[in-house]
């Protein structure tokens, strides 16, 4: 501690230096080295891009969750809101019929899993995931000053044989089920027995899970080890609310209340995000279009042609004839059609492809149909 | 790390201990061992309470923070914020004569120290603050499993003159100017000069700062380690809303970016904050009247013999004639006053009083006074 302290310049040094350099002093070695995580592109401009490149909801959310805004009370907003949430995990344990004690409610999923990490692994330990996979999980890592180990996936996206194996020794795996980008999903009795044998925490991230056919939220009831993360940002339709859930055993959620800010969740997201959790309708029948549309899509990008991945997810990952994705994703940007491209040897021949409205997806069909 | 994971129970034992000794084995120690936040009261039965426990404002927001909550349209939810917050970080920055990329902003104060303990201390290095001050602070050091050493105030809570040489070592030190929970504040001339000399990052904490006589905004331009940390809790009356930000030079700035969680504000407290960030007479009025009542009510007090501290903030932190503080809580509250207690050698003779509206201040003096 001390060496680290006298490594620092003295104030004088650092006011004549406004210089990045300079400043590097101040943070941890860990903050220092790490790349921040890389949001998809949010055109300023509004209006005439047809935005299929951060997996939103293509439809409004539900009327209920409309009504709630607009009843909201400002004067309310001098108050702190609960912390606890009651109402809200009330309103979500009912949805999974499990108890108020087993939901964490957090600003967002990132937030969810930013509390994860800093419960389950310390400075030097390990935290294990896929590649491909969320890209945040190595950043939340690094932030942690921990190892992040990437497990890679087969060709074909499928979970690895020796899977458990290659996570051996982590503190917690954070497995994406169904995977982002490549929309997979990953059997349900592998991943159940895979929690059952492993020491540690596993997150199972289950943000496209409304649109697969089945979940892991049973998992919960059946090993204290697992920990299931929702999000009100694709299903629900509300990215611009920032709400995620957890899901675990009575002693990891107390246990993660502890470690998130007080006040993680304002008043608006908890009045607005109870109100369309109890819209079970408008969300299935939203649901119900968007697969559909997705299997449309799945259906017309394959006869052009592509290789589309089996998806369980609000968004296809689709490899384009020869392979050149990149250029897809380029051309497609210049028709003012924005989706999303992920570099690299396992990603580099795929674009994914976020679900829009039907309209959008036949302007999409109509332009890929000239290039191909 | 192996040996850490070696202690790990195999998941047959934790899965037949459900109780919390199996589960502790999960977190980290650092979080098993230590205590949550203890928030102040939010009592959950509506109305009847006279709430001057959690430095609420009694007023409502500005009615242009209104009308944007009653303006927004609930589709706009359905995409992410934008992840950088420009209009918001523009408005903040224009308040203070600074530029957009000296501003960050959190979700509530608490965001932002959070933000900056992961980002400016290590496992193992010391983070320092005074005692007594916000109570989260020593919460912060433990979740990152960092010291906290707490410099003892003087007993009428001033700076110690050997706080620079106490807190030698520290990787960053909390500041609350004015403090919580004494309300006083320190000197800005000894505040500026320690800044210069420390080595470190001082975060100098002003939730409270609208209420003061001055601030310590200037000190960003001067000095390199200097981060301030505002709310629009207090002084906007926006507790509910869940908006703070930081203030400080472009490197520290760039570099917390990297460790916030992308969507850290949702659309609705960009849209909300930068509208009350715009009435500048609202606010004035505001804490003006806030003001007033805090010095009639500290005239009052005194005249019944308390002890009370000078106070900058928008609460009075006050010791009643011998000292009952504890007595007087309760006793407030039975007649359906919170206030807040905080026991401890330090703080255990005092009760503080949020500033509330001037019947609530009738009310709260003329309960006090037929018990003095």
């Amino acid at each position: 501690m001390a060496c680290v302290l006298q490594t620092l310049p003295c104030r004088k040094t650092v006011s004549l230096q406004r210089d990045k350099l300079g400043m590097q002093k101040y943070f941890r070695d860990a903050i220092d080295k790490m790349e921040g995580y890389a949001p998809g592109e949010q055109p300023r401009r509004a209006g005439g891009w047809i935005k299929l490149n951060t997996n939103e909801n293509p439809y409004p959310p539900s009327p209920m969750a409309a009504k709630a805004l607009n009843e909201a009370d400002p004067a309310a907003l001098r108050l702190y809101p609960d912390p606890e949430c009651r109402e809200l995990r009330k309103a979500i344990a009912g949805v999974y019929g499990l108890r108020m004690e087993n939901v964490l409610v957090g600003n967002g999923s990132d937030d969810i899993l930013t509390i994860a990490t800093r419960c389950f692994v310390g400075e030097g330990e390990t935290l294990s995931t896929l590649e491909p996979s969320y890209s945040l999980y190595p950043v939340l890592a690094a932030i942690q000053g921990a190892e992040c180990r990437a497990v890679p996936l087969e060709k074909d996206f499928s979970l690895p044989a020796d899977f458990a194996k290659n996570v051996s020794g982590s503190r917690m795996v954070f497995l994406a089920r169904p995977n982002a980008p490549t929309g997979n999903s990953f059997p349900k009795d592998d991943v159940s027995k895979f929690c059952a044998d492993f020491p540690g925490i596993v997150l199972i991230d289950e943000a496209y899970a409304d649109f697969a056919d089945d979940n892991c939220i049973d998992l919960v009831s059946e090993h204290l080890n697992v920990l299931i993360c929702r999000t009100l940002s694709k299903s629900y339709s509300l990215a611009g609310l920032r709400l995620g859930f957890a899901l675990g055993s009575e002693g990891l959620v107390s246990g993660m209340m502890k470690v998130k800010d007080s006040y993680n969740v304002g008043l608006l997201p908890q009045l607005i995000a109870t109100a369309a959790l109890g819209d079970r309708e408008y969300l299935a029948e939203g649901v119900m279009k968007i697969r559909g549309t997705r299997e449309s899509l799945s259906s017309a990008l394959s006869g052009l042609g592509f290789d589309v991945v089996p998806s369980q997810a609000n968004f296809i990952f689709a490899s384009p004839p020869g392979g050149e994705a990149e250029k897809l994703y380029r051309d497609l940007k210049d028709s003012g059609i924005l989706v999303r491209y992920f570099p690299g040897p396992a990603t580099g021949r795929f674009v994914r492809i976020s679900i829009g409205t039907g309209e959008q997806t036949r302007d999409l069909l109509a332009t890929i149909q000239k290039m191909f």
